[in-house]
Formats: structure tokens, C-alpha cells, sequence
């Protein structure tokens, strides 16, 4: 590919990315499409106002990018929790990165590479790609020394960025589970692996376990219900019937108190509160008298303190490490009760299985890489389907085929593979939703490595190795020069699967499609069924924003010309990103920025990975100084790794003593613990919608407040 | 290697051994030797008899032999703990073993190999030793099939065995860990990286923290210092000094006792008992009031309860994981003190530098084995000596050089590696002493299982390679062959390395010599010098048994042979190893039956090992049924080996929260938790001899009463 077809791939996708953000800018203005680009504030304040001003609606603009920069952390961390903040700041640690990157070695590497060799060049729209990469420097040559001398400042600039965000996430991840909104899980521990033992029901053998254990700081412990789908079909109807009671009963009782206002007598109003809340009670309370056998030997524990569940989810309790299993409670509205039930015994076998599924999934996927990798070479295309160069015309074809095709089979292809490893990872048995989509998370990270990174090299290395018996192109054996090769291919799937998807993402294509076919085609004029918002979904974004870092920093001082590529998508997805978890999603759970470590990991895979590469650069063009310099940086670097991993990781999987004892003293002194204690029944319950009713107690100001906030934004939304 | 070679080497071997233990029975009735061979009788009951019957002495007898059969495995759990009991289980587990696959295999499989190609067999004495093994059956016989079956037969009986092993172990560890003479661990805990605060020692920052944080159960604590060598001198003189009054004291105040027993008053008396003891107490004192900057950063810490201080010291205390680290702590007399005052910071990348230092010494250790080896075959040797030939003779010289003298260099060698590993594992700054060891026996594992059995299979490789292009001995490119030459090797090393370790091991040979040295060369006769006995050395038996277990499975199906002589090198070992732990060594520390869990995935690592070299030999002999059988078995070995992680593992190295707190709740009711708070305060004594002080108070009935047991057994050590 030379830089023509570079310069044509980037035109038409820079026209396609300011098409669809203009396109975006105008969707978003127009009110049938509200539930599709602002399900995060029509969850939360379910008012729409429809605008009249129609000319001002079909004027794309940019004032989406101004709100999205001005977003402060607070307000994502409100609409988006930690998560979000985590992931927004692995995308701003990446521009950070790649500005210095870009800066250093386009200036000073890009020219060293280009004038590396004695040669004439060509003029600059017929060069090669692989003139502007590391291929082209002389063996032997002086100018290698600063080649390495770039990797060690990008090393120590990344390891300096990363060390300062572990820092901060990790303060931002303390402040998070000492918040007094996750009261309900500080006090809960999950306790699996119930034993049975013959006349006695499951209820029963946890009482008295934990009353003779715990018997200071027990509370009161909730079972899980295997439920059949007739009896599930049962309770919700009566639910339904008892939710509507209770919402008639409340309207008159706010009719009541309106007029006992003016009256100055409240006798009745409070009588009828007390029926109100009695029948919340009662649905509570019909839930824990189910029936015995449905029970499943699992159970939630309350205790008294936060420090004396934190206790009990740590500790080994009995002598059969596979009995009476305890974990600590996810949030409520981050449990996921289907896997409770699931016998712990199986536990072990069933990752096992998910493991080998994953390693073979991963493997095999190879199949369908190495068949699209063999459509991007134009000659084994025609060869196939010589009619596509009489119709399209040689040259345009060149041009699509090799800077364009590859990429979107492949990205077709990686479509389907988050869904799978997220089947995956609910066999393993996990029993909260965040810690699901975040074991899906890594999956689709070793995958997308994988797959992406490794396996174009390797069947380009294998088409290469084809091309040499065919067409006599030149010496390919070295392989800094098949790693230019690489690296130009890396640069148009950035260019075309990066800013594409960021734009795919903007514009949200299934549920805008989804919305037109309803509301269009089917007639079907009711927002509910395309009104419910989506969780932002982390195992697709983050692998993705991941692979983009491992190509820059793995292709940085081989192949320059892919960072300004890579920069610019970091860019776009800095601001579409913060747009899309300031307007589009909803929080439903959060892991408490436990993506993270996944995040601190790859990056320094792909620092070590670009000094490998480099080692091994070096070693082949004769440079004894660099790779002497180079193997110390590559130590280090795993030093660093391993110091933050002692640093700071163990705070992401384990709980502090001292804060959950703290957070204990100020709710005891200030006489909270009753409360706490009392709202704890109804905190958790396995058939309720998700979004939980802890939300409505105490705990419920700050959403109550945020709600507040949103419904005064509401009318901005139009005006956007 | 013929069968005449291996018959002579059998019996050079039976010999010695025969010799040796003849010679063993005889120096263990001389009285001048009881330091030497009842060291552990010796340091519970300091008395000594001489015993007049010259004759009977110098008779050699098998009484030793019957005595340790007869001994009971509460005697042995009295004599050397749960690590004694674990180490002799395992050599249980060998026989047993063994005997099922010797009966098998020597019944069934050998008639097969030895059959199992049309040929003409020669006289069974100059029959070559691969005649014997999996290499003779022919390619793609049928007899395969019941090698196949006697695999999974073998798999069977060893999973079997493993399991019933690990319950019986994890029983014994779970009610030795209860035993009320480990209450001094039991509530105490180790605390490392006590921040520094300016101005205020590390004793009151300590202070201050648990009294903060845990404030209902914290009961006091004692720091750790740091000694310079001057002040070490100096408070050694003033507690010798110390030491001596007070035994002047006491027997000033036996003899009062005894005269105001007589006369009826006893008020001098008690006063004198009164000044004694607080005599000792200002031993004590005198050590916590050492200057504060002599303070380490560490401390113990104790607590009310149990299960204080188990939550405790599995606890993340802080929000920074590098501060405050707590550990349970061992036992008083298992404290390795000298590695608490090293810096917690440090301890990661020291771990890190210890784990590379292993692996490079295991790499580097290649280079005299593979020397060795090239020496092992009689014609390089010529080539180099050639004198050796005329002096010796060649069919002697034939014999002695492929029977015997590889082995013996190889010995030689190989006791310069445990010292080494040990010092590894004191680097890694582990806290106990029974970790190190445990450390310390695991790198060695790995050490002899690459050394011994790998690098000679390889080298026997490399030499046979080079062997063909100057003998052609024949086509030996196939691997069974090879590998039934490897295990003809390893024929001849269970026979000189394994009889011989036990003999020397049963002779006490350094320790032998050195009394001999003192006594006769010296001329010194106190016994103090020599009367200082070792605790057993398990991390260079364990890897040592280990080591024959492992070349056991792997050969058993390839090369049967070798069965007869491993089983009677395990059944020695039993003996031997019995007699030497009621005998010979003390029990100084013990680490709770810790060595079981590398006993079992040694074992399991070998029959995985076994399962793949089986496959790999069916593979080239063309017999797919059996390929297709043992590959299942393999997984299921595997998952075998994944369930007993899940049941049995977490008991080793976590201790169950409910027998904690039966056990408080025991002392509690019978008001001895007073008593034992205040036993706590001396228990842990930095500057105290290694037997400890704990064992002289409430915990010290046990071993007084086996020591009035060993004081009456004592007459019997010269009529033994």
C-alpha cells in the first residue's frame, strides 16, 4: 500500500465519521429519537417535551462535543459510576500517551526512518508504506541507539501515566465502597454450599449454624428460591395486583393528606400509611414463606456490622472447604440470582469447562481470520471473482480491497464474539452481573489480542512467505520489514473498524433501526418498547479501546505514521464515549472499578511487547548497543508491573478492616444502626424489577436528588 | 547393561547395605555413640548409662528393625509432629503402591515385554536390559492394549490411595492445629510495615492502631528488634549471668524446701520463689525495655481470642496494602526472627530475585551432570584414562563404570544443593522455620526431578546420538528404546543412590565421624560438643523419596524391572526412616503436615508424567486403541488432582473460623482465658534459646510426661 491509498482510505473515512456525526447531531435533536440517544435521562426523569422549532432540529452542529468536553469526573461518576470514570480514564491515559509519542517520533523517528537507507525516493503519494517504518533503516546503522533511546522515554512517560492513574482509580475505588449508598452489600455476605442434612430445611441448618457461630453479630439471613416458571407466573400476578393496590392506595392517601393539611387533622392519613406500608410488608413477607422445598443452599446473611460481614466473607468457616462457602454480597441490583442456585460443587468443574471453551473458541476463530486475511491480496480476489475488476475498474478496487475489505469482514466477524464469551462466563458460575460482563471483559481482551494482533502477523507472515514464490516482490525473510507489513495493515483497520465503530457507537444503528421499524413500519407509536435503556456495555468497549493502545505503543517507533491514526481515535472516542454514558446508558451495576487492573495489565503487555519487538529489530539490524539497553528496560518494566501490583491491586479484590470499622463507629454514634439493620430485610429480593427497592429508603437521597437534577436538564435535551 | 551387570550390582549393593546396617546395630549399643544415635532421647532425658555386657554389644541384631515396625503413629507424631507422620505416610503411600504395581507388572507386563518381539533369547545372564522393557514388543501389537489397562489400573489404585492419604492427613492437621499446645500462635499475629511516624516510636504507633481499630480484642503486644552485634554480646553475658544466679537460687530453695518440709514452715521459702520469679520477669522486661530506635518495624501482636486474632491476620487492614501487614503468626519456638526486622517493601523483589537465582542455578547445575554422563560410558573413559583398563581389568572396570560410578558422582554432587536452596529460601525472608524448610524443600523438588530425571534422559540422548555414528550399536533413533535406556539408568541410581542414602542415613555418617574425630583424634570427651541433635532434614528426604516415587510410576509400565528395586528402597526407607525419627532427631518446629501437598502433586505430576510417556510410546508403536484410551485418562487425573485442590487444600493453609471459636468458647467457660493471657506475654522471646520458654508453662504437661516415659525407655537404649 502506498501513501495514495493511505490518503484515500483516510478521506473516506473521515468524510463517513463527519457524515454520521452530523448525522448524529441532527437525530439527537429530533424527539421520536429521545428514548434512542437519551435513555440515560428518560430513565431517570420519564417527562419528554416535544419541541416545536423544526428548521434549528435539521442544522447538524456541535454543541454535543462542547458538553461532552465540559463534563466534569463527578457528573460521569453520577451517571455512570466508576466503571465509567475507569474507562474514560483509560482512554484519556491513551491520548496522553500517544501525544507524547506522536510528538517524539513522528519529528525524529518518522524522518530517521523515511532517510534511513541510501535510496532514491519516490514522489511522496507513490511511496511505500514501509519506507516511514524501521524496515528501512540500514543494518548496523548509529541511528538505532535513538530508536532506543524513544522506547525507554515512551516507557518511562507510560509507566509515570499509569502509576498515577492505579493511584487515583484506587482512591476514587476507596471513596466508592465506603460510600453509605452500598450499605445494603456491606452487610451482606453470600453464603453458598449450604449442607443438607435430612429433616431440616436449609432455613433451618443456616440458623442454627450461624446463631452458633456468629451469634453476636448475626442478624438475619435470607434464602434463595429455585422457583418454577408456573409459580414464578403466579407471584408475578399477584405482585402486579398488590403494586397497583398499593399505587391507588397512595394516591388517595396523598389526596388525604392534602386536605387533612387544610384541616389540621392527620388521624386518618396516618392509619392509612400504616396499611400502605403493612402491605409492602406483606409482599416482602410472602416472598420468605415460599415453600421449603424450593429452597436452593444458598442464602444471604445479614449481620450487625459492616466490619463483622466483611469477617465473615473472608474466613474459611468450617473444616469441608466445600461447605458453607461465603462471599461478599454484590449490591442489590448487581446480584445475579439465577447463578445461586447453581450447586457450588460444580463450581470447579464448570470453570474449568468455561476455560477450555473459551482456549478453543479463541483458537479456532483462527479459521475464518485466515480466510478474510487471504481476500485482502487483490490477486487471489480476481483470481476467485475476476468479474469484480471489469465492474469496479482496477485501480478503485486496489484501492477498496486493500484498504478497506479485510477490516470490515473481520469486524462483521468480531460481532458475534462478546455475546459468546458472555455466555461463557455465566456458566462459570459468578454470582453478580458486573463481575460477569467484567470475566466477559477479559475474554474478549485475550481474544481480540489474539486474534487481532497475533494472528494478522502470523498469516501475514504465511501470505507473505505465498507472495515470494508468485511474484518475486523482493527479500521479505527479515522480519522488521513483514512487520511494517503488519504495521500498515494495523494502520487501515484503525482507520476504518476504530473510527468506524466509534461512529457505530454515536449513532447507536440496532436501536435507532429498531426504533424506526417500530415506530415506521410497524406503527407502533408507544416509546416503552424501545425506551429501555441499555448498561453501558464494557466487555465489547473496553477490549476495543485496549487492542487500539496495543497496536500504537506495539507499532510506535516501528511504524510512526500509525500514531496520529491512533491519536485521533482516541480523541473521538474521548468525547463520543463521555456523550454516550452522559446521555445514552444507564448504570444498572457497577464493579467498582475493577476493570482496571485488566486495563493497567494489557498496557504494560504492549509495553513489553514493543520492547520485545524492538530486542528482537535490533538484534537483526546488527545493533549490539540498543539491545544491550533495550533488555534492562524490558526487566524494569516488569518490575514496575509487579510493585503496582503489590501496591495497589490487592485493594481491588479485598475490602480495608480500618475504613469498614470506621463507617461502622459513625453509623453506631449517630444512632443510624437501627435503621441500617431494619432497611436490610427488604434491601435484597430475588424477584423484584432490577433496578432494586434499596433505592427508595435512606439510601435513596442521591439519586432522588440527581432525579431532581435531570428533570430541570430535561428541556435542554431538545435545544442540544 | 546386562542382566549379569545388574545382578552384580544388586548384590555390591545388598552388601554394603547388609553391612552397613549390621554395622549400624552394633555402634548404636556402644555408649560412646548414644549422641550420635539418640540424639532425640538424649535431649528429652539428660542421663546416661554405661552398660557393661562387652559381648552382647559387638553382636550384630535386628531389634532396631522390630522396634521401629512396632512403633505406633502417636509414637511417631510424639517423637517428630505432623510432618514426621506426613513423611512416613508418604512412604506408606509409596509400598503400597508399588506392591499393586510390582504384582501387576511383574506378573503380567514383563512376561509381555520380554515375549513380546519374535527373537532369539539368550541366556538370561547375558540378556541386555531393554530385553525387558515396552522398547521389545513389537509395533502395533495387541499386547499394547494391556499395558493401556494396567495404566489405568495403576492410576486407579494411586488416585485411591492419594485420596485416602490426603483426608487422613488433612483429619490429623485440622486436630493437631486445635491441640490447646499451639495457644500461643493461636493468638498472636505478626504484623510487618509498621509506618514510620516522625516523633513517635513504632511501638506507639502500634499501639494507637490496634487500640483504634480493634479495640475489644486487642490485648497487648511485644516488638521485634533489631540487635547489633555489641549489644547482642553484651545482654548474652548479662542473661548467662542471669541464668546462673537463678539456678544457684533455685537450688538454694529446693534444698530449703526440703529442710521446711521437715520442719513445717515454708514462708523463707516462698519468698525466695517470689524473688526467683521475679528474677525471670525481669529477663523479660529487660528485653521489651530495649531502646526504642533499636525497634524493627514489626511487632506480635496479641489478642483476646482466637478469632480475633485469626480475623485479624487474614485481614487487609489499611487502604494501603504495604502498610500494616499482618500474618498469622508460627509457633514461639518456630519464629524466624532474624527475617521480621527485613523490610516489607523489599520482600516482593527479593521473592522475585530468589525465584530467578533458583531457576538459574537448576540450569546452570546441567553442566556437571552432562559431564557426568559423558563419563558413564566405559569407551570415552578409556579414551581419557587409559591406564584405568590395564590396572582394573575391562570386564570389572565395565561393570564398576556402568553399575556404580555414575551415580556416585552424581551423589556427590548433588549434596551441595540443599544447603544452597536453603539459603534461597532464608533470602525470601519468610518469617518461620518450618517455612523455610518447607521453601526450601520445594525448590529442591524441582531441582531433582529436572536434574535427575530430565537432564538424564536428555543426556542419554545426546549420547546416544553420538554413540550411533562411532559404534552403530544399532537403530536407537526410536524414543522407547531410549527411554528404556534412561530407565536402566535409572535401574542402577534407585540401586547405589537409594540404598546408599538410607545406609548412610541410618549410620549418621558426619555426625559419626566427628564424634570419632573429637573423641579419639581430639581427645575430647564431653559430650556437649557432639550431643547437639538436628531436627530431620525433610527438604533432602522429601525431594529424595519424592524422587524414587517418581521414577517408580514413570518406568513402571515402560521398564518393570525397576519395580522390585524401588519397592525395597521404600520398604528400607520405612525402617529406616522410623528408627531415625524415634532416635536420632528432634522435633524442633513442625509445620503442620505443609509437606503433604507437595508429596501429592509430586505424585500426581509423575502419573501425568507416566499417562504422556505412555501415549507418546503407543503413538510410535502404531497402536491407536491404546492412544485413544489413555488420553481420557489423563484429564480425569488432572481433574482428580483439581478436586482434592477444592476439598482438601484451603485447610493447609487457612485455619476454619469454627473450630477457632469452639475452642475460645471452651477456654472461656472454663475461665482459663485469664491464664492464658498472661502465659501469653512470655511466650515469644526474641533472645531466648531455640527450645522456647512456652513449653514450661500450662502447655508443658505433655512432653514432661513423655519425658518421664523416655527417662524409663532410656535403660533399654544399651540392651537395644
Amino acid at each position: 500500500m502506498n501513501v495514495g491509498g493511505l490518503l484515500a482510505s483516510v478521506g473516506v473515512n473521515s468524510v463517513v465519521c463527519l457524515g454520521v456525526f452530523s448525522l448524529y447531531s441532527v437525530l439527537r435533536k429530533q424527539p421520536h429519537f429521545v428514548s434512542v440517544y437519551f435513555g440515560h435521562k428518560l430513565a431517570r426523569a420519564r417527562s419528554k417535551r416535544h419541541d416545536p422549532f423544526w428548521l434549528a432540529r435539521l442544522v447538524p452542529s456541535a454543541s454535543w462535543v462542547v458538553k461532552a468536553y465540559n463534563a466534569t469526573e463527578d457528573e460521569l461518576y453520577v451517571a455512570g459510576g466508576v466503571d465509567a470514570v475507569v474507562f474514560l480514564r483509560a482512554v484519556v491515559f491513551s491520548i496522553k500517551l500517544f501525544t507524547v509519542a506522536s510528538v517524539i517520533c513522528l519529528v525524529f523517528v518518522l524522518p530517521l526512518n523515511y532517510f534511513g537507507k541510501e535510496m532514491e525516493h519516490k514522489e511522496i503519494r507513490e511511496e511505500l508504506l514501509t519506507v516511514f517504518t524501521i524496515g528501512n533503516v540500514q543494518r548496523g546503522s548509529e541511528w538505532l541507539g535513538f530508536h532506543c533511546f524513544v522506547l525507554h522515554i515512551i516507557t518511562i512517560c507510560a509507566c509515570f501515566f499509569l502509576y498515577s492513574e492505579f493511584k487515583h482509580i484506587m482512591k476514587m475505588r476507596l471513596n466508592h465502597i465506603n460510600s453509605p449508598l452500598h450499605s445494603a452489600s456491606q452487610f451482606t455476605v453470600v453464603v453458598r454450599a449450604i449442607p443438607w442434612i435430612d429433616q431440616e430445611s436449609y432455613s433451618d441448618t443456616l440458623t442454627r449454624f450461624f446463631t452458633d457461630t456468629y451469634s453476636t453479630s448475626y442478624l438475619s439471613h435470607q434464602m434463595v428460591y429455585e422457583k418454577s416458571a408456573i409459580q414464578k407466573l403466579m407471584s408475578d400476578a399477584e405482585r402486579m395486583y398488590k403494586i397497583l393496590k398499593s399505587v391507588h392506595m397512595e394516591r388517595r392517601y396523598v389526596k388525604r393528606l392534602l386536605r387533612c393539611g387544610f384541616c389540621g387533622g392527620n388521624n386518618n392519613a396516618s392509619q392509612e400509611m400504616k396499611e400502605l406500608s403493612d402491605e409492602s410488608k406483606s409482599i416482602t413477607q410472602e416472598e420468605t414463606f415460599l415453600d421449603d422445598s424450593d429452597e436452593c443452599g444458598a442464602a444471604l446473611v445479614f449481620f450487625r456490622t459492616r466490619y463483622a460481614a466483611l469477617v465473615a466473607s473472608e474466613a474459611l468457616q468450617t473444616q469441608n472447604p466445600m461447605a458453607w462457602v461465603t462471599d461478599a454480597a454484590p449490591e442489590p441490583r448487581d446480584m445475579f440470582w439465577a447463578n445461586l442456585c447453581v450447586s457450588y460443587q460444580s463450581l470447579w468443574i464448570r470453570k474449568i469447562i468455561v476455560v477450555f471453551a473459551s482456549f478453543f473458541f479463541v483458537t479456532f476463530f483462527l479459521v475464518p481470520v485466515v480466510f478474510t486475511q487471504s481476500l485482502v491480496h487483490l490477486d487471489t480476489l480476481t483470481q476467485f471473482l475476476p468479474f469484480l475488476e471489469k465492474a469496479v475498474g482496477r485501480v478503485v478496487l486496489e484501492q477498496l480491497v486493500t484498504g478497506y475489505l479485510p477490516s470490515v469482514i473481520l469486524t462483521l466477524f468480531l460481532y458475534m464474539v462478546p455475546p459468546v464469551m458472555y455466555v461463557f462466563s455465566t456458566l462459570e458460575g459468578v454470582i453478580s452481573r458486573s463481575e460477569r460482563k467484567r470475566s466477559a471483559c477479559i475474554k474478549v481482551v485475550y481474544f481480540v489480542i489474539w486474534n487481532v494482533f497475533f494472528a494478522n502477523i502470523l498469516t501475514e507472515a504465511a501470505i507473505v512467505h505465498y507472495q515470494i514464490s508468485i511474484l518475486k516482490l523482493g527479500d521479505y525473510k527479515n522480519i522488521p520489514a513483514l512487520l511494517a507489513k503488519a504495521a500498515t495493515f494495523f494502520m487501515t483497520y484503525c482507520l476504518t473498524s476504530g473510527w468506524a465503530s466509534l461512529a457505530c457507537e454515536l449513532i447507536q444503528v440496532v436501536p435507532l433501526l429498531s426504533n424506526v421499524v417500530s415506530r415506521y413500519i410497524l406503527k407502533n407509536n408507544s416509546e416503552s418498547s424501545t425506551s429501555n435503556p441499555f448498561s453501558f456495555p464494557y466487555h465489547t468497549e473496553v477490549p476495543r479501546v485496549l487492542l487500539f493502545g496495543l497496536l500504537g505503543i506495539t507499532c510506535c517507533t516501528l511504524a510512526p505514521l500509525i500514531l496520529p491514526f491512533v491519536l485521533v481515535y482516541f480523541v473521538l472516542a474521548f468525547l463520543v464515549y463521555r456523550n454516550q454514558i452522559l446521555n445514552v446508558y444507564v448504570m444498572k451495576y457497577d464493579s467498582g472499578g475493577q476493570y482496571w487492573p485488566i486495563v493497567h495489565n494489557t498496557a504494560i503487555f504492549s509495553l513489553v511487547l514493543m520492547q520485545v519487538i524492538a530486542l528482537g529489530v535490533f538484534g537483526i539490524k546488527d545493533a549490539p548497543g540498543p539491545s544491550t539497553f533495550t533488555f534492562p528496560l524490558i526487566v524494569l518494566t516488569l518490575l514496575f508491573n509487579q510493585f503496582c501490583r503489590q501496591r495497589f491491586l490487592p485493594v481491588f479484590f479485598r475490602t480495608p478492616a480500618k475504613s469498614v470499622i470506621e463507617m461502622d463507629r459513625v453509623d453506631e454514634q449517630s444512632g443510624q444502626m437501627e435503621d441500617i439493620h431494619q432497611s436490610l430485610l427488604t434491601a435484597y429480593s430475588q424477584y423484584k424489577s432490577k433496578s432494586g427497592r434499596w433505592g427508595s429508603r435512606k439510601f435513596g437521597e442521591m439519586s432522588r436528588s440527581n432525579s431532581a437534577h435531570d428533570t430541570a436538564e430535561m428541556g435542554d435535551i431538545s435545544h442540544a
